[in-house]
């Protein structure tokens, strides 16, 4: 029987206020359960992979709420470890137009996962049966306990001969603007990723890669090749992103196998919800690289995920294999009765 | 006094996912009893005629709520046959931009409706005081016995002297595609239309007129024209829709009267709804038949109608007079206080 | 490692209008997704048992929001077989003092599962590593074919070693109250039946006993042996409900194992939701049974999960081992801080 | 074909805070339009009478939701005068407990209703295919105007020959207390009534009898013969109500024709909604008297509308005949499927 | 201490009917309580201004909740007068693209503040400790009691020193479109007023200043200096609205101030909420004028708080000073987390 | 000119599951902001008294909610301190029947005002302008930051002349049951305060009273003049609650003063919302305490604003005088119209 795959991280309690409605006007709010392993592992779980969340929730109402909302997706939470005080949360003031969305984080240091020690998941165990482990850049960055935590487990799937994906994830705010402290971790876990997911920013501006190419794709065909031979990393991969309004704009994707760098076609995206649009495309390229598809197929397939995941309400990409090669096909439909 | 105008169809309920939801992410829907026949109705009554609907509605609380429903839009339910097991229902799930909206059917083909027998409407009591009978083509696709009530309904209309309105409707998925089959049963119903709703596409997939005219425009002014004539169609009437976005796009309406074509100005549309915009136009067609105006009115009426049609929430035209030509005036307003 | 308790049942889709509401007040409606078999089963998913729905589910979005909800409970959904037309649905309208609740059911006989072939579910395979089977009597009632699939469900269990548990759920009006006709296949498949949830009613009016006792406990400690021992019914299980209004009462439960009849206490309930609160009585019995508990203390767990089932709104028993242990404690808590 | 029953009153907008809430503690309002009239006809509809209201209502978009929300029950809108500038309205802030249910009304005399001339509604037109026609005795209360037009209406009403129903609803507030003026003018309308709605309480306080009887029913029995025959008004009804909570109570109805008194059983009740309870009970009266129905029947019959109008959201009763004389029957039923 | 802006004006029940449903599909309505004083005092609340509004509300359920929000914009409420009959309302029908907005008023001239007389304020003492004064226009073509009301408080607030802010706002219909009889109450009213806000259109068609000059801009340079010069007006503010589409346009703000006129950048802005959006600006100018900053960056300030106040839904501007500058800042963000 | 009332105390914010529904259950939640000492200030605004809060909030949205929502309550936020990471939290869960209410805290020691120093309060210029001020003796328990908080405000309220209310509020476990520890705490702050709220429970286990006197009121009798005298305390209030179900029952109101204790009357009860009932009481003895009403008229008064508190949805009392005494009176109202 197939493998697993596995993601290691924070599943956050989301509550938004409605529409474009403030905090202050508003007396109810919408919840929603996420993270960026949540997000892939439920959009790998509608391509029906097999899929297990690694986390720590807390033993209340909450995080039994959380673990139902987990489990409606097809995600296993047999890797969950059950303890600590607080599920994380963030309160989302939608923006409108040049209005900015705000983000008010709660318990962010204080979650289950965030206080919780790298031995209280059993990694040998919890790995054996698994393919494919994703990891997210943002524990890099939330405290000592997680970032240690964070490259421990890289280390350990990687001394067990899982896969490991990373996606970078650099916000530079959370490392207090310090690119410095930032690099020396990066510098740290890269070696032990398989698949990473990273912009020509991201090498710019953390790992130090300067060039003089004009444009994306030019900076990109210069420092991404670098990286891969750097880090020995298989396999990279991102989106080149063109904002027009603020909810509308263009994405293309690229991937860099065997240094070779495949671009997909630059597609037209319409956004429903701002946050959690990327983990589309991150779901589609593992969709790829775990079904043996080739580079351009997979580069494609993983642009049509990401743009189809901008039109769905909330994190979670829903899209089914059916309803991405159907939208990249060249019969579109509108209404499908 | 004056007699009313009555339509054959069927009354559905529609159950919508909230906003851009899936009907996976959400536990509340919204719901709305409408129908070709129904929507077509309420616009006239708004327009101030007199009407009722011939349909069949089962004996349990759906069938009161649909009744209720349609008499809010101040139809006469004087011509429902109380009986059978279902209400026909649809569960609509809205699209956003490139994502698909999705429609599933539920008790289609054994709704009260669907299953009735022709004599169980006492057609030629019930029609006795009518001016113009509506009949929708969906009809002839369902079954069997909905093709043979739909035909049969045509013909004592007919022969009673009751003008007959007949919407093309065509979808080729309800046929499988099968034109053949499909043109066999329109060609069948045609000589007993009197006013009958079609386009330039329509004319050539279904009824096989062949052209090599470029543009809707100079297609209608060779093919309509021949339609008209072998049948012996007074009025047809249709819109030349061209989509900007899945949102706005500009609506123009033609009017064949007498072997002569009237076109309106072609005027631009905002959509609030995607189902169901094109029966506010067939109201005012009705409406501009019904009180003698002249083609060019009653065409640009009939717009104007189409128009502000999509800028209502649901399948029920809710302009009036006043509204209508308001709107289609020199000076539009956009607060009224 | 653990086998996996599993349930042969249908899904259904249920549609409440808001409140105390009329569906013809309401354009709202609440869904949810259960059935006998998921409500039992997510009640021991909560009590931390491994389960299992067997059953068939369209392939369309209201498929997969019942998948959703499925998963969302913590139930596997790998022994579901997609295909078919339907899902089953209700709709609810809620009474309110004297004024009865309303159900109306659609694409009742025409739902996947109940259109379904036995062989299209692999039963050999999906029994074999199952340790219980948990089959709904009112599959019996509904067609020809859905009654034959239950009597073959219950037969290949058996003959696999796998333990039958078996809810009569008889309802006088499936079967036209032709007694006979129901008698002959409660009485088919009884032989197969390891654990069967049964009132004294049922004995009656089902399977003919005859009894002048008076008062239901009598009733019971009368007829229940005779049950047991004709068909060789290791345990039958149910409870003795007395009304007091429409939404207080007393519960007790009452466990024959190996021919001795337990009761537990009378306990008061107060309900929130009139449907499908016996769902939670059942779950307990099954868990006291699957971890081998003393009779007495199942049969006071399992009244204790059932009046705390009356509690919640929707089908599903929701408790934890711990809420049902302090609600029959001595101490219970109004607020837990 | 029958003739029709009329009632003369005013359509009010309701607006409701949300469950038990203060106006100060939401920003959403309930919608409802209704009113004695309304109310009744909606009850007879419902019973398969046809009617229609005679009132006026402005011309705008609230006055269409008025006439949407009145045509829903089945009333015919043909005898409403549209003009004037406002609709009535009241905002209701529902009590809890010893917490009071607070009324505050909007444009009461300002209304469309309440500021029009009697010439307006061509009652000599209007009542000419009427049987019966309801007037309530509100309109004597509000001002000069609306007293005028009530006294006018039941003078024209009788000299056309037809029924008036009357309802005394006396307020005394609306009055400032003042018994003697109201009493001048309920003598004035009486002699043209021929069904009377009233309790002991009315005969006593408005028309002025003394009595030294003890209980409700002695005092019945004493005064109302002596109403009838001073006013020759035929019928008389109304019932005893015996609150034991702010939300149970019994109900009894009484009935007097032709001078003799029948009493219906006392019968318990539950109340979803406090406002407009008692119309369900006129309706039931009006309908036994329609269809001729024995005395003993109509009150049995009205007090059985009545409770089940107790249990319906809103002011409008819902029952039909088969709902009412199922909740008479012996064998109530809780669920109905 | 600081001394208090005060704003003597209507504060109004808002009744929407929720996004774009007409009045007629919506039992449901949102309410908020507004007007032209309180929206800029709120704003002014907002950039940490001491603030109270003089109003008249009614001692019911309605006022407090008035109260109750207004309170909740940091506006002080001791200035208000308890009495009379009604809160002045609206209904509001959100319009779609081509369909108008529309708004019914209900209690406008029986409101307790339309009906007040100007010595139940005691304006005298009121005034004491005020800084400025807000009056809007439209209180000068309400009724007579109104208009005497507007301009009795613009002279004494003049003879007690305090500075007089004015806003036209001209609505042609509320005066039948008789120009001359509101020239006569604007004149009389603008040597009273120290701050005015106008348009050119304003000074054209209210004060009759002929110009040929082309385009707002060379028209405000043209006739805004007369307009100063004639009444002594020390400053004159306004803005220029270019409309793309209906939820689009462009904004520009000018300020006179000395017989100098100053414009600001012209900002793109998009529109959430039609209703209210100027209100922001004049919060913004008059920030300004307080605070003593120069007119350059007061016309900046005051339109960026315009262009940020069409993001709110509702009336009330809700931008800090921070949020504002952080909007004309060179670094906008569109997620601040 | 009056002086104010003041509460030292934490405002958090509350969200509700709807319902009765498990936090599992649903994706909506209902927020309030609230807290002892706002609850108490509500309630003495409503009677008209002039109240102020200090108390820490953050400077992000949501703090700006808070602020917004206390002073729609008519509390002034003068003296709130701006700072800090986080507002405290509390999801709750309604029980129902036999289910308990369960409540989650976030954030709860990392509050802006738990971490919160006291000299950031400035609390001798804060208090010059006050009478009273209350302090929630949870913050004893709380931290050592808090506990040393409220001690020193105390000392500091005293120091100024400032009356000092005190609300033992306490809470076993917060305390870990340690109750010798608490006992040294209350005992230190006790000297300082002029009008405690206890019960003789309080008495009992905090501060060591034996007593072998039956029922809550012999025990008061017995114990409260010993604390009284002991702690130099002029006045104590507090209730006996006889709870007959969970959401019915009586409450009687005590109160001494000088060393003389008065009763009022047994009052019976219905419950709306479980949470922060008891503050409606201690706002009334407040206000009779402000008012210098005498003592029997002063609890009574408590009782009935205790009685009305528990029919409100939400912590906030929101009765005025004329509601307390008309429910005090003997002609109570069902409907206010």
């Amino acid at each position: 029987m197939s493998k697993k795959v596995k993601a290691f991280g924070e599943v956050m309690m989301r509550l938004d206020a409605p529409g474009h409605q403030t905090l202050e006007q508003t007396n109810t709010l919408q919840t929603m359960y996420k993270g960026t392993g949540v997000n892939i592992l439920s959009g790998l779980c509608r391509l029906k992979h097999s899929t297990s969340i690694i986390t720590k929730l807390p033993d209340n109402s909450l995080g039994k709420a959380a673990i139902s909302a987990i489990q409606s997706n097809g995600i296993s939470v047999d890797d969950i470890v059950i303890g600590g005080n607080y599920i994380g949360k963030y309160f989302l003031e939608n923006g409108f137009g040049p209005r900015p969305t705000k983000v008010i984080y709660s318990n962010r240091k204080e979650s289950s996962f965030c206080t919780s020690n790298i031995k209280e998941y059993n990694l040998s165990k919890i790995l054996a049966d698994t393919d494919l482990l994703h990891i997210c850049g943002i524990g890099l960055a939330i405290s000592d306990i997680t970032r240690n935590n964070v490259i421990q487990t890289a280390k350990i799937a990687c001394s067990l001969g899982v896969k490991v994906a990373f996606d970078c994830n650099f916000r530079p705010k959370l490392w207090d603007n310090d690119i410095e402290e930032a690099r020396k971790y990066y510098e740290e876990i890269l070696p032990y990723v398989d698949i990473c997911f990273m912009t020509e920013k991201d090498a710019q501006y953390i790992l130090g890669y300067e060039t003089n190419a004009k444009g994306s794709k030019n900076q990109i065909n210069e420092v991404m090749p670098k990286v891969a031979n750097r880090f020995k990393v298989g396999i990279i991969a991102g989106t080149i992103r063109d904002e027009t309004t603020n909810h509308t704009g263009t994405l293309q994707g690229f991937m860099l196998v065997d240094g070779k760098i495949v671009y997909s076609d630059t597609l037209a995206y319409e956004t429903l919800d701002r946050i959690g649009g990327g983990d589309g495309f991150t779901s589609g390229i593992l969709h790829g690289v775990l079904k043996g598809l080739p580079a351009n197929e997979t580069v494609a397939f993983a642009v049509g995920a990401g743009v189809l995941a901008h039109t769905i309400h909330g994190d979670i990409p829903r899209s089914t294999e059916r309803d991405i090669w159907q939208f990249l096909s060249d019969n579109r439909i509108s209404i499908e009765r």
